[in-house]
């Protein structure tokens, strides 16, 4: 079968995650404004918003409108952003840069960021147990999921092995499992989460479980092979080089494939997602 | 009727929310230990579980076993605690003490307080997700209550608004609107939960949220008149003095146990924990 535009898909889809990302957050009114310009400081302009993308190609996998996995796109990345924030803070990674623009500690404040973060991550929450529309335990579930996607079993449990990392106790092993952590939870729970709420059956979930779990691994691998000059302490190329994290990660992106086969056509948006996320050339 | 006492409902009541709060705060195997530690630092010994015991009589209230509100009392002592240790933290209040010991970026370092908090936020969420036997609307709506409570329009609102309160602007409308997104959201998440997880209709459900509301600003108004010599510029005190605070809190207290009424003697555990709350004089 012939390969999925991507590009166009995004263009077509993207456009109702940006609106409900703005509704979700306004600039003024419903919460102090120092308070809400920090909070969508890196919201807007975000990144390639691949997370959200999953979760609406997800929902088209298991056969319904991509566009009833809003509400899990929009968490998604809210929870995504929350955790940059955080992770940039000085008493972290202290970054003063991020695509290309100040921080939001630097540009608004520190207890500024660390508040900002923490509201991003409560309005996740508010925003996918606020959807409208869905059985009420498919959105207690993608809630559930999402809660330890992002707390001590998930990201935040990545993010401190990752401060701590010692790069002379570097194996494979250990790198995946932040990699899993960091990455790959979130990859899961959009891709698993936008099929719950469009109503999804457990094998379908199960599916999407085993294909979110490899495509975040590999997707982070790549990450380590496009950053060779970075220098991460937590990076694939310490154990494997530049040519081993390229072949991990396609072969992580293979098994991810793999794990679509019984969804047939409908999830060629997943594919082309997946195969642009992993095989990246900037 | 003869007032309920208080000692003996706690002492029986809330062994059940602290073996709870034990087992969601695994000590080791769970996540890494640096991140489980900071994380149980403030949790263990807590303070007097007012918002847990709010949950479980607020159960009681519509006629249920407290035992049901355990997954709420367990959410809302791990949001109350995360909340604390971000406030604490260098760029925010800046305190090295908090009941008597270290405060958890003293004890266990700056990022690792940041991320315990982050944890504990995310885990208070996976805890009330995971409520066994209860409706999943019914659930889905107490954490979405919670986030809301949680977020820029409850606790993170109020403490921004706190960190730039200017003092000379003060009037008891602004010090009442912090109140109540520091404290009251809480206050109020806590007894409304409570009912919904046990099944209260939506009247009960009114009547519990106009009791937390004014509950909660009462309490902090207290409060501030107890802390008569710190000085924190968004107190009662500045504009109505200790005698006028102590007024204030005793109106509001009536008009929260006013709206107790309908539900008879099963309200008596929610009256006596307000009670206490309020009149205070440690």
């Amino acid at each position: 079968m012939a390969e999925l535009d991507l590009r166009a898909y995004l263009a077509l889809r993207l456009p109702e995650v940006e609106r409900a990302l703005d509704a979700a957050l306004p600039e003024r009114g419903a919460w102090p404004e120092p308070l809400a310009r920090a909070m969508r400081h890196l919201v807007f302009p975000g990144g390639k918003r691949l997370r959200a993308a999953l979760a609406l190609a997800s929902a088209e996998a298991v056969g319904a409108e991509p566009s009833r996995a809003v509400p899990m796109a929009v968490a998604i990345e809210l929870v995504h952003t929350y955790s940059l924030i955080h992770d940039d803070l000085p008493c972290m990674d202290d970054d003063d840069l991020r695509r290309g623009r100040p921080t939001v500690h630097v540009a608004h404040g520190e207890a500024e960021a660390v508040l900002a973060g923490d509201a991003l991550l409560a309005l996740a929450f508010e925003v996918l147990l606020g959807t409208a529309g869905a059985d009420a335990a498919a959105v207690r579930d993608a809630a559930h999921d999402l809660a330890r996607a992002a707390g001590a079993r998930g990201l935040v449990g990545g993010q401190i092995d990752d401060l701590r990392f010692d790069p002379a106790g570097a194996d494979a092993k250990s790198i995946e499992s932040v990699h899993a952590r960091k990455t790959a939870a979130l990859f899961t729970c959009a891709a698993v989460g936008g099929a719950r709420l469009a109503g999804a059956d457990a094998a379908a979930l199960r599916r999407l479980r085993d294909f979110g779990e490899r495509l975040g691994i590999a997707f982070q691998i790549a990450d380590d092979a496009l950053d060779a000059d970075a220098g991460d302490a937590c990076s694939y190329l310490r154990v494997a080089g530049e040519r081993g994290a390229r072949e991990r990660a396609e072969a992580l992106l293979e098994e991810a494939l793999a794990a679509l086969d019984a969804f047939g056509e409908r999830a060629d948006a997943l594919r082309a997602i997946a195969r642009a996320g992993v095989r990246r050339s900037e």
